[in-house]
């Protein structure tokens, strides 16, 4: 549980080719070619943007959520998961002012994030990276890891949680869509 | 909402005279004369030790607890407000490691941490600085003010949250007290 940080630099190279750059809600980011998610140390410069975050503990899972998402959950870096994306999110000022139970109603109860989540493991890899204490553009970073063949599964993912009452809460949302290099 | 940077910075000056530095678990801090408490921008060089962290939103209040803190809570800065005391803590990694359900439970129900605060309420006025995500060396930095009349009450909170189950989780803890200049 110690705090990680991790950049995603998007330049002229790195080990994922960039294939589109979506602005789903608000303003989006430049184009570039390729990304790097790095773990630890400092990126170099020169990069066309970089966004940041920490790999920190849960906000909202529960004991039994926590056991599930354990014995399903798949590591990153799997040899057949050459697509991948990165999901950067900014949640409303209406959402931080709520008062902590009402944020997991709304998360769970309501949107069912974690049931949603769990259920395309362990196809869609997922880590999620928290940037708003570190006063970073984006509230989360969330990167996803999937086979060719988990596309269409990956995409019905994003299309239920993007359904749901947790999302209302979401003023933007960019999706940055990568395979291997 | 917006995420707001704080400094706590010892050194030859500053608008808080320190009167102590006590560590009560783990490593202590060096001593120096003055603190200064600084929201938003960067601090100046030659300090003899800063303590970031920032205001962000809260992690386990319930909507009736939040209502209820609203309505008693006092504000920094008060004419009467002589006294200070900055309390930076660190959790252990077991505390970190618990579902939010888990860490909710022994926070409030089993040690009443928002319930005995609000008891002193708004006798001693309390502000929550979050570290662990910036990468800080304390994942906490509580600053409270309070009157000289009201001493022994805040002598009293702090005796009361130390001998909770939560505390059984702070492997580090510093007790900085000061008055004002």
């Amino acid at each position: 549980m110690t705090i990680e940080r991790v950049s995603f630099v998007a330049g002229a190279c790195g080990e994922w080719r960039i294939q589109s750059v979506t602005a789903i809600t608000g303003a989006g980011l430049p184009v570039a070619t390729h990304l790097k998610r790095q773990e630890g140390g400092e990126p170099e410069d020169g990069a066309t943007w970089t966004l940041r975050g920490v790999r920190s503990h849960q906000r909202y899972t529960q004991r039994p959520e926590a056991a599930t998402l354990m014995a399903r959950q798949a590591g990153l870096d799997r040899h057949d998961a050459s697509h991948g994306a990165l999901l950067p999110i900014v949640k409303s000022e209406a959402w931080w002012h709520l008062a902590q139970d009402d944020r997991r109603a709304i998360f769970e109860e309501t949107s069912h994030h974690i049931a949603i989540g769990t259920e395309y493991l362990p196809m869609i890899a997922r880590r999620l990276y928290h940037g708003r204490d570190l006063g970073e553009p984006f509230d989360f970073l969330t990167w996803f890891e999937y086979a060719p063949a988990h596309s269409a599964a990956f995409a019905e993912l994003l299309s239920r949680l993007r359904a749901t009452e947790e999302w209302r809460y979401v003023v933007r949302e960019i999706d940055i869509r990568v395979v291997r290099s």
